[in-house]
């Protein structure tokens, strides 16, 4: 029999949870889909696209006999919605959420379930988009993806088989970390990129000749600095959410900085070539996952 | 009658030269095309590719009666060209370039040319491609795109005319700055940036454990690092060509970065959020040329 789920409940109908339920429901691995949310809105036109099947209205009568809890709401609302589930959560039914930091979320969760903390299993979707909202969701978004699970000890092998069903029912594929390894792996790979590129626009942004500079700026600007119209929200909080990994990365690129700006200093131009050498072979050789 | 040229000489007959050459033919703007090159096997590509119609044998016999040369060649090998057609060139040929550094070219071409410097018109064509050699080089590469001349006091009105009339036969928009400012601009918008992108992957390329960060980076990582896998010696020559500008703008950028660690290391979320604010939107109503 394949792995289904009888009733889901997604905190967050936006493009992570929303795509979450549109690729369980093509699974055909869920019977029903309920959703919360913060606005209303949102929640309405999830319902219009097919996304949900109801507007939870009360969280009490909802969560209890769910299978399975999505969170995909920015990281900081997380730890009210552990609050709020925590004495109604029924004693199968599983947790999992789409954060993009791990160590945080665990955090709030073993603060918020108490004894429920083993029926929490912690993801993330690696896969984002430029869109946001009900309307970007899109039933194939995890396909051939990578999902990476964050399991806790107290989770039980039955508890983990099941959200890694979940996701793999979305099409994903399933990679575990723990969550400090997690946190120091996105460090490194995603929120530091997203830091630098912040970091160059916002420092071309300040010049008197601003506009001079943008108007030149061609493609290698474009892809180098797409990430920099990120939501400045969500990587405000990424930042604050995993500031300790991110601060070591930050110090670790600015000793990198300061060794290719000595060699152009020194007009070492065979270190320099040595340095861009290794760059372009390892990026060259790089297949996305 | 609309601009044309009888004969062109192409120094370098890849992606730069070989696209200018194929734009021109389109335009119907030249009568004939003669190539040299360092490589012969290039050159009989682009002869098969319908790009030159002679390969160059001896320069002394080809120069007096060019009406424009191209110098598209890497940056480093102009000063030995200039020394070579110096000698030869005609009262009315015309010179233009397609380095992406322009001081240093100037420099190179004052100190070479002599009395004939009025004859060279600079530019930079901001147009590149993952590709190079004449298999990549397309009618259509300047369409559209931007074509920075940096003309010298010495050019008559005349001589700038008709180069910016070969490169708008070529489909590209013309700006004009002084070689100082072109250079202070793409420090800044270009040179900086690949210099950070190199950076990041060699970063991560020295440590124990590269293969599992990269296994985990995604789309925000590929398109940050596009520009690192670009060639070693163009960016070796590049940055050593525009040392002073750029370390100028690697200091900027470090000063900018030491802003952001800052405000990370006080967990001042609001200092970041605005920082993330004025990048996103700046680069969100960013319209590339």
């Amino acid at each position: 029999m394949p792995l289904s789920f009888r009733k889901v409940v997604i905190f967050g109908t936006g493009l992570i949870g929303g795509s979450f339920a549109l690729a369980l429901r093509r699974a055909d691995a869920v019977a029903e889909v309920v959703g919360f949310g913060r606005s209303s809105a949102t929640l309405k036109q999830a319902a219009k696209l097919g996304i949900i099947d109801r507007i939870g209205e009360d969280i009490a009568d909802e969560v209890g006999d769910a299978d399975l809890i999505l969170l995909a709401t920015p990281v900081a609302q997380m730890a009210d919605i552990f609050v709020r589930i925590a004495p109604h959560l029924g004693a199968n039914t599983l947790i999992t959420d789409g954060g993009s930091t791990k160590s945080d979320v665990v955090a709030v969760a073993r603060a918020n379930l108490g004894d429920r903390i083993a029926q929490f299993v912690p993801a993330h979707p690696i896969a984002g988009a430029e869109q946001s909202g009900p309307a970007a969701a899109l039933e194939d978004l995890y396909q051939g993806k990578r999902v990476v699970l964050t399991p806790l000890p107290e989770n039980s092998t039955e508890s983990l088989i099941r959200v890694c069903g979940a996701w793999e029912a979305c099409g994903a594929v399933i990679s575990q970390l723990t969550p400090e390894e997690h946190d120091a792996v996105f460090a490194a790979v995603s929120h530091l990129p997203h830091l630098l590129s912040f970091a160059l626009v916002h420092d071309i942004a300040q010049r008197d000749n601003s506009e001079q500079l943008l108007s030149f700026a061609a493609s290698g600007f474009r892809d180098f600095t797409r990430i920099a119209a990120s939501s400045p929200e969500m990587w405000r909080d990424i930042c604050m959410a995993n500031r300790e990994a991110l601060l070591r990365e930050v110090k670790l690129y600015a000793d990198e900085l300061y060794v290719l700006y000595q060699a152009l200093e020194n007009s070492d131009a065979s270190r320099l070539e040595e340095i861009f050498q290794l760059s372009s072979d390892v990026r060259g050789n790089w297949n996305q996952q």
